[in-house]
């Protein structure tokens, strides 16, 4: 089964943890740092809601993404990640705005509990599966669907899916504390270019979860393929990692019935065509 | 609404016609004429009733095409086109398995009725649509959702979509009379490249359809970018003529609740990445 949020508002789980925070703080106006799908979906959830909210991105973000940000009425403040990090400029305009509530994207007891909706949804299913896997960035995902699963007291394993570049929640549970990567991984898969797991996911993790598959970029490339041919599915590449887990280590999951959450689907254009047509496009096409 | 046939078994609506089909004729043997998603869908349905399948595709026919309808247990037979039509090689086949039912992907009421699952699962939505858009190649499609609608008795208007290349739909209902194609139209929506309306279908069409919408290929084009970039859906070009016929006439849906028809997502990795990166590709690439 896929579980496959790239349908969900915003086109990735990410507006599950946005609404719910956007909705359950006394706040008006909520700031955040993102470049990518929780930007988007925060300020859809605070439209909706008809409060305020400012997402701070690099100068170098894609013109889509920003511009999807603008659509859904959130203010965009640039800033250039070589002269300020986007956590300096976060606490800048939590200086200027001290009645504005900062939302992580991932590190929030509100991001876990919106996320659990799914893990909720994954336990109705008519078929319940044995096992469920997700993909690991900051770990709010996965957090989010153990706590659901659990509220819902269905028993099924839940397994994590990383980015081997980027594995530091692997790394983490193979030695029982939280560690971080010494910097942004390079992967593809760039909703887990984080440095670490949230601390409040790193809890639930390290008591729930037995394994972390780390799957190759090429693995994840070929998932991305995979679900294009064979499934008419159009998933970004972060989305892929729970499909690529499950090629990755077959062992793990033989003779299971395995839930894949797609966690998104929002990818650029030229780098899907890279993807699928398994060829770069030259410079300047 | 998109009624997305993209993860209907085999990937296009063909399958509701294809295993209605084979499980109503008495035939264990099965033979069609088809390049694209009917052969691939008859295969698939034939192997699940545990009967035979002959496909005559063209020489020239995609390799992944071809490996599809293998993969469903379907007998492949290549036609070299330029010395032999597919319907002479089909009549060849007839006269030597005379067994056979030989099954038309579009002109057969059986096609018809197995289509018209598609009008009753519409008119079940819990939002009722004013109007449905489907595409029109051969007729099928939309007469089957016609029927499946009135057997529903829901009140719906059906609209047509149909690219300005191959018009032979639009001009037969303003003709009032059956007309053809000279050639195979040159439009990139393959599900389209008929020559004519099947007489069954054209019986329904020109007594229920008030509106064909021709579209360009260019608004096809930007059809399957608007819902990979927007709707994050997988489409064919065939699957994406709805959406442009909304795009290319807002007048006939301005102030109604439509429910556009995505009639499938089979679409070639280079021609997709050619049309949502709005790039040809170089050639050799």
């Amino acid at each position: 089964v896929l579980a496959c949020e790239t349908f969900q508002h915003t086109g990735s789980f990410k507006f599950r943890a946005a609404q719910h925070v956007a909705a359950h703080v006394p706040h008006n106006l909520l700031i955040t740092a993102s470049s990518g799908n929780f930007g988007q979906a925060l300020a859809y959830a605070c439209s909706l809601l008809r409060k305020s909210c400012i997402v701070v991105m690099p100068v170098t973000s894609a013109r889509v993404k920003i511009d999807a940000v603008r659509e859904h009425g959130g203010v965009v403040e640039l800033v250039d990640t070589q002269r300020k990090s986007r956590a300096e400029r976060v606490h800048e305009l939590s200086l200027r705005y001290p009645e504005a509530y900062i939302a992580s994207p991932y590190d929030d007891p509100l991001v876990i509990e919106g996320n659990s909706s799914l893990g909720r949804e994954i336990s109705q299913l008519r078929d319940r599966p044995d096992v469920v896997v997700a993909p690991v960035g900051g770990g709010g995902l996965i957090a989010g669907i153990i706590k659901g699963l659990a509220d819902s007291k269905a028993e099924i394993e839940v397994v994590g899916a990383e980015p081997l570049l980027g594995n530091d929640a692997a790394r983490s549970l193979r030695a029982r504390e939280l560690l971080q990567n010494t910097t942004e991984p390079a992967t593809i898969a760039d909703g887990a270019r984080t440095l670490s797991l949230g601390k409040h996911n790193w809890s639930i993790i390290r008591e729930a979860v037995r394994e972390i598959v780390e799957v190759s970029e090429e693995s994840i490339r070929e998932s991305v393929r995979l679900l294009f041919s064979l499934g008419n599915v159009k998933v970004e590449p972060t989305g892929a990692l729970s499909v690529a887990a499950v090629m990755t280590r077959p062992d793990v999951f033989r003779g299971r019935s395995v839930c894949c959450v797609i966690s998104g689907g929002n990818v650029d254009p030229a780098i899907y065509s890279e993807i699928i047509t398994g060829r770069s496009l030259p410079q300047g096409l």
